[in-house]
């Protein structure tokens, strides 16, 4: 993707885990209540259930806080580390809880992570992929650190910690008259579902681990018009006409599985990996129907009919910046060594094409 | 502040520049349109002026991304550079025009930025630091580059653009009953101001360049509460109570002067500079008034009683991510050779320490 491939292996996947609120809401449910057909969303959208920060009956929901501490929590565990042993936080998100403070500061805060840095990055799809080039960037700023004593075998540092998450809880108005709203956006609310993910990254590599290779991202499509439009609402335009969330699926459609397959391709030929050898692809996701097909266009399109799908969003529907972090968590268990996949992310707002390969340890 | 010091300087700032909207807008229109004292903000706040992206006539306003383009327009002009010649753009913003697309992809897109990685941080007073700290990661992950030959003797790349500003735009409701308005909220409309400012940076000095020494930022004051909050209302919670803004400023006046103080000591000490060496102060900046009590309380308590304050807030307001670039642009033109300077920021939503030292080439 970046052209900095010659320079080898600069960060290794340590762990990653993943946290959903409340329980997985089915189409029958869901559908219900938005007068749609639950068998119209199965097959046309190809997600069965997702996941919100609200609760549907109206009770308290939770914040992107608070699913960022909790995926964290269980990340540094599986890792056999604690905040104490990271060098930084980076969180990668559309929806923040507010503009001030970050939900990267509170969530560091939480933690315990008082005394590191801690980034905060505006993003969609390719979020992930962003906040772990700057993890790369910045683990390569930090001095290497010894093992450590806990006997976890964890290899040694710097460490750092990168997290991606999404709640709509805000734009999510559940009370709203459903048979008033345009089909563009009644479809937004059974492709999208709250999450957040995480991630342990490390500068050496560790037992259980996997190399990031070639990753990258990079602005693509000039003048191509933004393909979604996620608004938020101040003092001052509480009123404002223009809607909450949109969308050019038919640019989607089209855009999306083109660039992934760049992408892919690219990253094949900069490492000189054979089709043949990858074992794993983590395609885009918007929902379920659309990343089966664009696997399929994937697999044919590179010529690897082999490599087995890594994805979630049939499940926990379409939560962003926690998407391929959620892949990841899938992944990592499946991997033996010498493993490779590849993971491709479209942003379809302002268009961002991302992806990186990574190798089993 | 991070303990990176002795690595050496890894990054250098060629040019800054600035853009605000509309004409300077005096005490004396806006007090009287908010029912205040135009003497009463001169003396007890110390801003004589700032710049709205709203027309208060009710015209047309401007965008962050208007604003943000300007600036780095003129900035890669003074730097000899084309946007063909940048390895990346980081933008620093707390107000983004819409969560998605992002500020910072339209700004590159505008500039012809495409094929390169862009980054936004969301970030209040320290942004502009978090987003030098991440440019001097990423420059250290590019390759070199040789001279540019348009004989502009800038010196040799890769390089990189900085952004960072703020419009309040949507929170800015001048149509609303200020009678009605408590004075905690009033104050928030004679502190703030709308601007953007940009910055050149490059991994290798040029003439008039000036390194970076000791940049970096931290999570400080464990469980203090945030001094701090901007809010964003979603479709769902147009009606919200929540303020748009509100700040603690009495946490604010008295946290923030020590933690600049402890920002700079750190410096002075970790770099080995006497504190008759220092030429330049760039203090925090909330408001004129406390400004000028941070400068005289870092010159006593840091024995700088010789560095020249270098601030703009008492002209713009406090134009959070642009502050930084702002106080750059008036700084750079005004160093020879060895000159030296510091810069403190706090950021107070979630509190943050954060700053950089200069060394002119």
């Amino acid at each position: 993707m970046t052209g900095r491939l010659p320079s080898g292996p600069g960060m290794h996947l340590l762990a990653a885990a993943t946290a959903l609120p409340g329980p997985a809401i089915g189409n029958e449910v869901l559908a219900g209540r938005l007068g749609l057909s639950a068998e119209w969303v199965e097959m046309f959208i190809g997600t069965r259930t997702r996941h919100f920060a609200v609760d549907l009956g109206g009770g308290v929901g939770c914040l992107l806080a608070d699913l960022c501490e909790q995926a964290a929590v269980r990340c540094l565990e599986r890792a056999g580390l604690t905040v104490r042993d990271l060098a930084f936080v980076v969180l990668a998100t559309a929806t923040p809880d507010a503009l001030m403070p970050t939900t990267a500061a509170v969530v560091a805060d939480r933690l315990g992570g008082v005394g590191i840095p801690v980034y905060q990055l505006q993003s969609g799809c390719s979020g992930a992929v962003q906040a772990f080039t700057l993890a790369e960037a910045l683990l390569a700023r930090e001095p290497a650190r010894p093992g450590r004593e806990s006997g976890e075998g964890k290899g040694p540092g710097p460490y750092g910690l990168v997290l991606g998450g999404d709640v709509c809880a805000k734009h999510l108005d559940l009370q709203q008259d459903f048979r008033r709203m345009p089909p563009a956006q009644l479809v937004n609310y059974v492709i999208f579902g709250d999450g957040a993910g995480a991630a342990v990254v490390s500068a050496a590599p560790a037992p259980g681990s996997a190399a990031f290779l070639g990753l990258g991202h990079r602005l693509a499509l000039p003048g191509q018009p933004p393909g979604q439009h996620v608004e938020w609402y101040g003092a001052a335009d509480r009123d404002s006409a223009l809607p909450p969330v949109s969308e050019d699926y038919k640019a989607v459609e089209c855009l999306v599985p083109e660039l992934a397959q760049q992408v892919c391709a690219e990253l094949l030929d900069a490492l000189g990996w054979s089709p043949q050898d990858l074992g794993y692809l983590l395609p885009p996701q918007l929902g379920g129907l659309m990343t089966r097909r664009i696997t399929a266009a994937l697999r044919s399109g590179l010529g690897v009919e082999k490599a087995v799908e890594i994805s979630c969003v049939a499940d926990t529907g379409n939560t962003g910046n926690a998407l391929v972090l959620s892949q990841l968590e899938q992944l990592l268990p499946l991997l033996t060594p010498g493993a490779r996949a590849l993971c491709a992310c479209v942003e379809s707002s302002r268009w961002i094409s991302a992806g990186f390969a990574l190798e089993a340890s």
